[in-house]
Parts: C-alpha cells; structure tokens; sequence
C-alpha cells in the first residue's frame, strides 16, 4: 500500500506555497552561466554598505567558541536594546529575525478556530504563518496600495486574534504617521493583539515617525517587531526582536526555540547597536539612492510608489515578466511582485549609487527591447 | 478593563514550561561573582575539542557577505550532505540545529486532534514542541531507561501522527541496535511518521550501529534527524538536518522559516563535512574521557547510566540539587535533570581530559560535604 505523505499534511500545510526570496548571486551565476563578480542584487532589501566594522570585529572574537551554545536568554543583546530603547528585559523576544518572532507571536495566540487580519500587498510571511497554522487570514483590501486601516479595524471580528500592520509596508513601502496608528489602535478591542512590524522603520524620516514605545504604555495589547537585516546591515546572521508588555514577552520566550539565535548574530547585533555613525551612514545612502531612483524613473515616465523603507516599487508595465528576465540575462536582480497581486511591479532595493546607476541603464535596455505600447511608460 | 494576556495564548502554550538549557559560563560567574575564564561548562554536550579549523577558515572568509542573506535553499549545504550520505537534494531539509527540524516536523504532521509518541525520559524538545501545539503527548514508560520499543509500538493508535525514537537518546544516552530499530519500524503504519534523532550518531562505536539510510528505503515514513552541534563541533552557528522521502521533505521545506539557517551556519557545515580528521578525533577525545568519568565513577562507588553519546548520567543519590549547587560554587557546570523525572542523577557531558579530572575532583568534594548515606555511594 502506498501512502501520499502530502496527504498527512495538517490542512493548512498541505495548501502552502512556500515564501520565494530574492534569488541569490549564486544560484543566477548557475543558471545563466554568469560570472558572480558580474552580478548586483537588488532583491532582498539588503544593505549595501557591507557590514558595520564594529559588528565583524565582535563577530571575529566570538570565532573560537563556536562550539558552545548561543545564551538562550540572550542576556548581553537584551541589556544593549534595553538601554537603546529604555525598555524593560522582560518586555524583549528575541528571534532568528523578524520572520522568527512573527511566527512565533501567530503560534502563540491564534489557532485553527482563529482570524488573523492583515493588509493586501503585505508582507507575505503574515499570510504564510497564519495558514501554516490553519487559522483564516483576512486580507483587506489596500488603499492606494497601502494599509487601509479603518478597513482593518472594521474587519476585526469575535474570532479575530491577530492583527498585523506593516509600517513602512514591504514590498509597497507605503507608510502611515503617528496619528493614523493611535487612532487605529483606539479602534481595536484590547483582547486583540497588534503586531506593528517596524523592519524598515529606522529609514523613515524623523517628522511623522510613529513613537511605537510610547504607543505601548497605552495598549498593552501592541507588539513591535524589528530586525538587524535592514538599515543594521546583518541580514546574513539572523536576528530580530519584539518588544511588548513583560506579559506577552512571557508566552513569546516559552515558545520560540531555546537557542533561536545564534551566538554570531547575538554578538553582531549587541556590537552594531553601538554603532550610530554606521546607522546613519545606511539611512543617507538610501536617501540618495532613492532620489536616484525617483528621478530616473520620472525621466522614463515610469510611475512608482512612493516608499519610507529601503526599497521601491515601480510600474514597468504588462511584461514586468520579460522585463525581469532581461534584467536578470544583464546580471541584475530586482524582485517581481506578481506573487504579491501586483504583476506590473518590479520592487527594486535601493544600492549603491554605482549599483542603482547599473539597474536604471539595465532597466531602459530591457524597456527598449519591449513594444512602445507594452512598456509602462509614455503616460 | 485590564486583561490577562497569558489567558489569550493557545490552550497547549498557556500551560508550557519552556526549556531549560544548560547554565552559560557568563551567567554563573555573574550569579556568583566567578572568573569565567575558572569555571568549565560540561552541561550542554558541547564538543570539547574547539571547532574544526576548516570550519574557522570558511567562516573567516564569508564574513564579507553579513549584510546579505543567507542561500534559503541551503545548495551547497546540500550537495555536500548529498555526496556524503549518497542522498538527494530533494531529501534534506535544513533546520536552525535539528532542534528547529523536530519543531517544523511536528507542525507539519500534527495538530489538536492529534498524539505524539515518545519515551520517559526521552530529549525534553518533542514533548514542548507537542505541547505547544495542543497535541497530545503519549509518554511510554522507560525499560532500563531506554525506549521500550515494544511498548512504543503498542502504544500507536488511530490519532497517533508521530514517533520520535532518539537514538542515541539524551539525557540518558540509551541506544538501540540496528536489528530492535528495524522491527520497531515493521511494527509501525506506514501513516504513522517515525522521527529518528540521531544529534548522537556520530559517538556511536559501530558494531551495532543503526544504518539509518538503509532503513530509509524499506520505511518511507521514516526521518531521520541530525545535526552539527555535536561532534561536529558548531553548536554556536544552529545547524541540524533531516533526511526523508523528497515527499515528506517538500512538505517540510514549505513550512520551515524561509531563512532558518544562517550563511555562517550553512559555510561553516559545510566546510566541516571535509574534515573527517576532526570527527575522528572527536569520537577518541569523547570515547577516552567516558572511560576516565566510568572508571572514577566505579571508584567512588556511583551508578551511571552506559551512554552511546559524548555524556554521562550518574546517580549522585538523593541530595542530587546540593551536589550541583556545591559544583557549581567549585565553578563546574554540569546539567540537573531532575526535569527529565531523573532526581538522581546528573548529566555530565564529557570534556577534555582535564575537565574531566576537575569535575571528577569537585564531585568527590562535594559528595564528602554530605551524610555518607545520602551520597548515593557505597553499593
């Protein structure tokens, strides 16, 4: 007798589709027969300064106790984030990323009798963990691409466990200010949690940045979740957080795995925290680069979404398909959305300004190869 | 209105005591003002040795790439597990330590309606993991504090989804033979998965070990677990594999964090699979030092446990939690289990010869300091 395993799947399992990252340098070098030298990625919403210098001299001591365990409770991150952000230990989880503690928070609180409400065009790890689970995703329709937030707060039922809101949002970089997120958490009933994920919050522009560690004093039913894969420059090392009431922390740590993160990524992480000059150096660059971008793409007649993250969203079109496989044929990575709903994007992060020069040039080339007609632009 | 978050979590995590890891060397010299440099860690089954220099040297030279993520798929992880066990690429599934593949084996096969099988005193991961998602955990009472693979087997029933056999298991160090594992797996419905953790495999003399991927094509609902955190020496960096059917893999590929391992992790596994010296080395170091703790503890008059792994259990009477409080004063850490069921005993995991010389030397003081009768010696 033989048996379809996939069929033993728990049923939300047995329907996933597994999240698609960018493709790495590698893997195109393999494909297309590339020199890997010759290749620029703008896919993953990485930093492109390379590492902060005081996170690979941490990383460099920590070597020789590669055979030990990481410490489980991640004491020497935890008092560096808790004098950063004047926070209480207690409050801290931390996670192999973001990724980790968002799943983490999903298999705490919600089940297959549960509603998890998120935004269209999300962040696709919302929608995965919730179905991995088996609870039912509610995504709500965009506005203007971007969190429509009554929509949410309306679409918040009985069974409703988990809301999730992406500020800045990935892959659109939309972006609401203060204001519109205290006034959405006023409208959400205290018994449903709210995970603001701030992953790209450390590019935004100081005027109308949310102040999530004040919003938490008044609802303790918010959870704030951050990475040091962003403007932190440690996307190969894994390593994110939340901080929340000491309460919710409490369920966070007994579910996440002992020793989630690593000892290296521990390290790094406690080492850049220290490192404001590499911050701010990761915050200029993007700004440059995305003035860059924007012009260039006013110039092509292209039309973008305005971002506050790392990255941008642009409008290439019917073919985005052809497109990306020209840019790819040019060595250039960017990241099709189609998965997203969003078939006539290219999300593009932003690079060095050498590296952005190369993907807008890649860009008219494989605009120019398409029919005036089929090429976004001429609007 | 004040709410209890705790009473929102999932019903299986409300009741969840996490893991309890072996105490980090830091943290004991700050509980009790110690040098770190004087205190010796034999708690966590570390490798004793320091890591492989070839796994220092690939680590060394990816350090470059921190600001970029990790290869999701794990490629050349793979490939070189492929040429070592003679598997496919579409059989292994990579893990944040094999920890992280019990966990995402668990979600993928079980649910609330579902039971866990697994042995008393068996590694405490599968019982939390079963927990945490409101399976039910069906705990066989031990033989010798072994898996009773008879009773194991008459304890599967139609809500029965999952196995776990640990073999070796920890914190006992039991094992079974090739042949009782292979009657054990006849016994099974082929709809019922068996988890074979082998984290210890690489300790085992072999006489009698298990050829697990042998096993593999005669039971397609077996997986086997491994991991790098052993004798290879990388317990730091998090990297655990499984291998299966390429169908069981696909569903757990699809529900693994899409960036579990991290690129020092998968650079480092990588490099150290090539250094069959380090491994061999490893199995001498560990098969020397269970001979120094066996002999010193048949002097002393205490009971152990014969382990196949790289540690030791030793019945240490009934004032078990003073013994470790006197250790741990004379700056040895080692691991309590009176968790596990096992208020007798303590874990040691085998060090370098004169670690295990100091250990041996503080137990013996710390035995003297107690009423002769409640020292667990003189049998």
């Amino acid at each position: 007798m033989s048996i379809d395993y996939q069929s033993l799947a728990v049923k939300g399992v047995q329907a996933l589709t597994p999240y698609q990252p960018g493709k790495p340098i590698d893997e195109l070098a393999r494909e297309l027969g590339l020199n890997p030298d010759s290749i620029i990625k703008l896919a993953s919403n990485e930093n492109p300064l390379g590492p902060s210098p005081r996170a690979l001299a941490a990383v460099r001591e920590a070597l020789h106790d590669l055979c030990r365990y990481p410490d489980g409770n991640g004491f020497e991150l935890k008092q560096a984030l808790s004098a950063r952000f004047g926070v209480k230990l207690s409050q801290l989880t931390l996670g192999n990323g973001s990724n980790d503690v968002l799943e983490v928070i999903t298999r705490c609180f919600a089940d297959q009798q549960s509603e998890v409400v998120f935004s269209q065009y999300a962040f696709a790890v919302y929608a995965l963990v919730t179905q991995a689970i088996g609870a039912t995703g509610v995504s709500v329709p965009a506005r203007d691409y971007g969190h429509d937030l009554d929509a949410m707060a309306e679409a918040v039922t009985d069974l409703t466990k988990l809301v999730f809101v992406a500020n800045p949002n990935n892959p659109t970089g939309t972006v609401h200010g203060a204001k519109a997120i205290g006034a959405f958490l006023d409208r959400i009933p205290a018994r449903v949690l709210v995970v603001l994920d701030e992953a790209y919050c450390e590019y935004r522009q100081a005027d109308d940045a949310v102040d999530a560690l004040a919003l938490l004093e008044r609802h303790p039913n918010l959870i704030i979740t951050r990475t040091f894969s962003k403007a932190w420059g440690l996307a190969s090392l894994r390593a994110g957080y939340s901080i929340s009431s000491a309460e919710i922390a409490n369920v966070l740590n007994r579910v996440r795995q002992p020793f989630n993160v690593d000892n290296l990524a521990l390290t790094a992480a406690t080492a850049v925290l220290d490192d404001e000059e590499y911050l701010q150096r990761s915050r200029e660059v993007n700004a440059e680069g995305m003035k860059q971008l924007e012009t260039a793409f006013g110039k092509m007649g292209l039309a973008y979404i305005p971002s506050a993250g790392n990255f941008i969203a642009v409008d290439v079109g019917d073919k985005a398909a052809d497109v990306n496989q020209s840019l790819l044929e040019q060595g250039v990575i960017v990241r099709p959305i189609a998965g997203y709903g969003m078939p006539r994007h290219l999300r593009v992060s932003i690079g060095l300004p050498e590296e952005n020069d190369r993907f807008i040039e890649s860009l008219a080339r494989a605009l120019d190869a398409l029919p005036a007609a089929e090429s976004g632009r001429g609007v």
